[in-house]
């Protein structure tokens, strides 16, 4: 994962410090001197206890998955930040890939401030249609309560769209991605509405993608808590 | 593709369905009953149709491939978003190669509105010069009506270089990239302009770069639309 | 490397050219007439010579290497825009990796004009922690004189942490990155804060990792002018 590198402010480890680690490490210190293997013990098991206390606070408050809309199967591998949904229209067989997001962290640092409450939610995904061995990729977002299209990119050939691998992902960047969309006549623009409402694509399947964001996103947190107990132990 | 995620606007479907999708549904649905196959066939070409128009209109506004400068020969293959320049100058191999950008959805969507008319139309593209089995490659941008250096950065071998996959992208990144232009002195960039120009790499080539961009795109746009006439039929 | 696509301003190669490029391309131009090698000699060597010189203003110039903090082991291989740091603690392997950040152009001009004093120079960098064959990795930033935690990435294997590919890291990509971390717990970020420091993760640290940056730049950059002082010869 790269970070964007152009973060203005950030939680300060000195701030934190100052309440927190400084104090304790005074203390501690001397402790080190009579009996050498019990401060590390408790240096490490602080955060795995810190850990814990999370899990355990998570577990109380865990919330229902969402209704899966008719027609779709819903797959997510744990320890994946990803989910897939499947569908057969006709001849076609349609997968929606839905990648969590990854926060810059100055932002996350500025919402968690409170002063990011003009950046509205939002959940990319994408919306492979497959049909006689060719695919069209539709880039999505649902955004401020709707799905909006960002793109739709054409694949000559489904092993070039499903080739799952960097180099696949490199050679489909290499490929014409399609126009840009706010610049298309809005006729086009309606039938591709159109064309998506017909494959039960539309604003409730966005707002389902972003509910089950949010449920696979809370599974893996608590999953990731759960390795840190372990880890830090 | 992966679409930058901090997103404001966009065109919302439930605003487009308002006008179109919704009452055209309403309409279409009783004929469900009766006639199953027809209403299908009629979603299925609503999108193939208006492609179809699209197309037809581009095909009559085609515009004249730019002219290409002096001692280049320049490549495109069908479906790629790139395409590439070659000359000779002494014992040096020039390559130009121009990746299409792909708006940010967001950006778009504001100079579509009219609202972005203070960004800068921009067109990045590389320049190797190959010379003894080593390669300089240089950062540049088509922007506002000039050429500018962006970067500059020298591979120990061609074959490092001119890796075309996402291996070799990985292993170029890992390389020292070379200084910030913008902290050179200015005989030194003087010196690389002089060295550019010399190679007929100036503002005219550069300008000759965004016109083929326009009609390459145009290109790749019609072929576009051909593939969604025939995928969504 | 990619880069960003949404640049205001630069150097324009029309200003420099000005008073450089066109005066002179008319005084030489006679003299391709009469002497064919001579200026060709003297275009490829003018950039040549405008190296050299860079390079013995540099070397004139030269700083001292940071000291490298207790107990660590410092690496970077020549030609490289990164260093790696290593340490043992206990029954983990501790391995910091740092990658030269490229500025962004617009950027780097903004602050080259002066405008740009508000933006705070920042170096990230990333602490893998291994233990029992499992990986936590820390992403670490060091901005505005102290360390910010931005992430804490979880990985079953070591194998897969450390796979150091193009497919390695969208491997990694597809794997649940950790909560946003500015939305945590102070309880638990203390407890990560106390778990880097006891570790010799800290200010300091990170301090040094912005000083080595720095270091590693200045022996890059005269190792890439001396390669272009060569290459333009």
């Amino acid at each position: 994962m790269r970070r964007i590198a152009s973060r203005a402010a950030g939680r300060s480890m000195a701030a934190l410090a100052m309440s927190a680690v400084a104090p304790r490490l005074a203390l501690s210190a001397p402790s080190l001197m009579c009996v050498a293997p019990l401060p590390i013990a408790r240096y490490q098991s602080r955060l795995s206890a810190a850990a814990k206390e999370e899990l355990d606070d998570e577990l109380q408050n865990e919330r229902a998955t969402p209704k899966i809309p008719d027609g779709w199967s819903v797959s997510h591998k744990k320890g994946e930040s990803r989910f897939i949904m499947k569908k057969k229209h006709n001849d076609e067989a349609l997968t929606v890939v839905c990648q969590l997001q990854v926060l810059d962290p100055e932002v996350a640092e500025r919402r968690a401030a409170g002063e990011g409450s003009d950046v509205v939610e939002h959940y990319p995904f994408t919306l492979q249609v497959e049909r006689n061995g060719r695919v069209i990729d539709f880039g999505l977002t649902f955004a401020d309560g709707e799905l909006v299209i960002d793109g739709m990119t054409h694949y000559e050939s489904a092993a070039i769209a499903k080739d799952d691998t960097a180099e696949g992902d490199l050679r489909r960047e290499r490929q014409y991605q399609g126009p840009t969309f706010a610049e298309l006549s809005s006729t086009f623009v309606d039938a591709v509405v159109d064309y998506l409402e017909t494959r039960g694509v539309n604003d409730d399947l966005a707002l389902f993608v972003a509910e089950y964001s949010y449920s696979v996103e809370q599974q893996e947190y608590e999953e990731w808590l759960r390795n840190v107990v372990e880890f830090t132990k």
